[in-house]
């Protein structure tokens, strides 16, 4: 397990480089009859795409997603479905500056280190564009969840020290920060247009939610959600934190403080509050699936830093062309499909837990 | 992969109900050759036991690991390494206050609703005796990591809103709570013993470092060495979010503040800064590995707190007995143990990472 | 996976040495609800006991199981089932013939060139003691799948040339040598008793068959239903070669000859031959599994046979102390363990083929 | 794992049905520093291309390998390997007679009763087109064994009844059904032209040898060497059987027959026979690695035959259109194909066996 696969009976595996001919990921594992086709898929790859705003890198990547296997006549057949995103901006280019230079910030020097040499262009296999294939495999996770009734949404929560304290969901959309507060998006726009004149970059936050989930999805000791949930997350490139309900606050809290009451509303089981992030013992409680995640602030910046080269010697680096000076909002779709993917394929597990339902399953009766 | 198996070349079963008949651990793949005894595990085993300090609940759990299999004349023989803990204290007792009832904070009632049913005896797999195994197989991963130069350990950052500012590393193991500064100490036990007293608990913050550990280890995509150090840590019950470096508030900074300048000392590559953690692209950089893990508060607290029993009818809850006021303390061996098992799968898995090593390692010459 | 975890939803570990303090198995994977207990493990234990008859080695090895977690009020609790046998005839022998030679077919060799040495007494991982686990798995997989209207029995099909004629499903549990055909057996013990005075051993084929089994189960690729058997078997020591249906007759065949006309009767789907033994594109096709495994004779023969020894010196070895002159009654049980494991894995798998079935299973209405 | 991911550190991912886009495979986990190039693939892509002799289809397939990423500048880096085959033949066609029928000893109603419908074009995914992914990841991980010094090679052994005899390596790639035998082979193409005329198919056996093994590759227990390739080449479509060394003659031997005695020869172990197919416990031996692999006749037969439809009522078929009146010599490179990955992936596997050579791996003196 090279680092590239994910997931146990839903399983993906992306592949490709910033400047080879592809992207893609193959999805193993996905169920037959669910209606998939391009343009679900690419409505995702878009929302990752830079571009749309002054925030994102300049480079045009078209990221025209196509369906190579696995659907027929608009559904999915239950064999693996390849999806595969051409570099159509593959021209030579100068990397002179960065092909022995080890930029701080970026995976350069392990790269070095663990494979004796690596694809320089454009930071390879650990350039932001990796993501295209977990936004895609998102996509078609996101698509079976929705046939489930399981729904999951990202915003940005803050940019910088910038936070949202309002909460206007149709907001998310309306601007290019992602942030459900308009207040906050035009302070944080302020900060970038800033960031952006001294050459610099700022971090953030993501929120991410999931509804719909039923309880008793994620296994009780290693695969727990929130387990599997942070590593899904944890393995995005820049995210440094993540935390679940109350989070890293929790261990400021006294147990009656953080415990949440269960209550019955309606006839049905319910809680009062909701510092679990609707996650108790490892599995699902039937609240909504809370979690932040902490994104570090674009290493790629102009400003000139101190670096060491291949030859082990001190020099300095100003990286050059445009970057993203913000990562945060590209990066809530990928957050959506990491959760996504990780959460169906909890699911799917979860399938076999109960002999009864194995039972009813097979058409064996009740027992 | 139902919850209770972690690890690709490492790979460790865990099994066993608080009050069962015996918990333990199976580990796969521990190399040949390494030396084990019982007395190098129960070490371990005992740092994770209570009743040493009146921070830990008094059941007397005696925890004596036994070695089944995979040693032989004190070494690993390179087959299934299979320990045991009897449990000692397995006199019935009267559930009857907690069987039909889902104890706020608990696994329970995603128990019920996963599997129809639970062993309600003590809080079954969920209870905190269910990481014993965790312990007692991170012992043997640490005394594997140590034949190859890598140190981890763990200490408690913070109780409470009390956090460590010095860092004596000595003091660590001198004062219950396990912190490396005497003075916060004195203050956390002052606000135990006010948490007792209210029969309430606290949570707290436990940080783990790893020295000594090579640039490269972790996989470039999924499993990045902070993704897979993510899902052992969130495992571990109780723990509500866990972050790296500079972590959460490197979303608060600038590129140019969080990003770690590389320089040149002594011939050799090293980081000004550590903001990174040591992890650069899901690699480990060659710096110290810096996490840390956030507690949430033992949810066993003796005031009454509002509920639900199986039948869908509110109820109150006292839950009785002496409980751990704060988890966090204890936790300590089994955050280094999830460490350690993590980190040494990914050196294992990373020994076929360059065609040139393992042409050496098979003895077919330089080229 | 370094060889002793086996299967992906329904994983089993086994561990153990013939003459270490006891061998075992954990299972992760189990659902929940199943009704079990040690006598219906035991059962499956004492069918590859030895000693029941002049063709089982005399060593008596007790065998008691012990059910140590996943089992409460004699029904699984969907978590790990950790069972143990405790190695009861421990005492010390006198090892000095074999410690330091290489038996011919043995594993011998192979554990020094792996792991530089080896537990030497009585083979250890490498006994067949090793087997006990997997029996003791494949009782608990047996009752799951007995639920879902899955049988699995075996058989042995032939000793040495003498293979049976006659079918007669009453006859397996009559003889010793579990051969359905009377005659063939007597003739077979003939053969075992001349082969016994000799100080010679004999092979022999079991045949497996797994009825009730759906169609469609089995992973159409890699983890074709064939394919899994195929390792799930193969992995018994002593087996070298197994065929499905016409099996290696199949190759002499003409594809008229060989393909199973497709029928109805009584309103259903029925083949008018078996040929392909039950499996079609790797997917269960309805009809009954048919498949036979080919053992070697047992490698432990008093005859003197030549050798080497550690220090790479040429020797003569008689193995000494009475060893089964066949392995294959014995193995029947571990045929139908393995089958077992292999089957209700794929089983659980297939849950999560279709997604009308998924929506079913999670309350989503038909569609 | 649902079917279409085969190892542990290598690790493939095949997609792609007959008549869709494209095919392919992900290859993710192949060490850096392996010069590969599109060449190097193409030629064992060829190897299994129809069309080269009257004993193939004569579909045109094309068959042109790409590869897309984890390729640069001549060396693989380490990053996944995506490898990808246009289909050039997509014209569409008319499937009438063959999208509502099950064709007998097809995989077709099997994926109809697993999936609820299929792609019924060409075989969809259960075509042999399929086996066009595996050929192209067998070539890359042959390329790593050459590395090593391993050789994998396979060939013709029968074809229907007509066995070799001879054995002349040279005379492989001299005739177009790959035996080693010029006079088998005209007595073999006699038959060949025969069964063409009537219609029908035969189907025959290929032994598989891998020399330059060193000692010791394969797990002890479930991972065993014969269990992995027992899975690695039953998942070929069409195979019934597989066999080691004597194979299921050892079933008619004696121990004292079936042993193979170890001798000492210049200064180095040897084995004056090869029972074994050298493999021991699961473990290689130091011999050749010698199996045979039994294949059905091709299902595809122009003879009228009785078969159902999905409506389940009888019907009569008939397949049209040219098809392989023999599978086994386009086989032939499949069998090696996943022979080499199976084998590559154990040795990575082995690599973790032994603490002192992990401690040289990692610099950390001789111990």
């Amino acid at each position: 397990m090279s680092g590239s696969v994910f997931g146990n009976i839903f399983k993906i595996s992306t592949w490709g480089e910033s400047h080879g001919k592809a992207l893609g990921v193959v999805i193993d594992g996905c169920p037959a009859g669910v209606n998939i086709d391009e343009e679900i898929i690419q409505k995702d790859m878009d929302r990752r795409r830079p571009g749309a705003s002054k925030y994102g890198t300049k480079r045009s990547e078209g990221d025209k997603v196509q369906i190579l296997s696995g659907v027929f006549e608009g559904k999915t057949t239950g064999t693996p479905i390849s999806l595969i995103v051409f570099n159509e901006d593959q021209r030579s280019r100068d990397y002179g500056n960065i092909m022995n230079l080890y930029r701080p910030g970026h995976a350069d020097f392990g790269f070095d280190s663990k494979y004796g040499f690596r694809d320089y262009r454009g930071g390879g296999r650990s350039s932001g564009r990796e993501t295209s294939g977990r936004a895609a495999a998102g996509a078609v996770a996101r698509a079976c969840l929705k046939e489930l009734g399981v729904e999951i949404f990202a915003y940005t929560k803050s940019v910088g020290k910038i936070s949202c304290r309002d909460f206007d969901k149709a907001e998310i959309s309306n601007n290019p920060l992602c942030m459900p507060d308009r207040e906050a998006y035009e302070a944080a726009a302020e900060l970038m247009d800033s960031a952006l004149k001294q050459g610099d970059s700022v971090g953030g936050v993501i929120e991410g939610r999931i509804s719909g989930l039923p309880a008793g999805i994620g296994e009780t000791v290693f695969d727990k959600l929130d387990a599997v949930l942070a590593k899904a997350v944890v393995s995005i490139g820049a995210v440094k934190g993540i935390e679940f309900g109350s989070g890293f606050s929790a261990s400021l809290l006294k147990g009656s403080e953080n415990n949440d009451p269960f209550v019955i509303r309606e006839g049905r089981p319910k809680k009062l509050t909701n510092n679990s992030g609707g996650i108790l013992g490892g599995m699902s409680d039937g609240s909504e699936v809370v979690f932040r995640a902490a994104f570090k602030p674009t290493p790629s910046i102009s400003i000139p830093q101190r670096t060491i080269n291949r030859s082990m010697e001190e020099e300095e680096i100003v990286i050059k062309g445009r970057h993203d000076p913000i990562i945060v909002p590209r990066a809530v779709v990928v957050v959506e499909a990491m959760a996504a993917v990780a959460v169906f394929d909890l699911m799917l597990m979860n399938m076999g837990s109960r002999m009864d339902n194995i039972k009813k399953f097979y058409g064996k009766g009740e027992r």
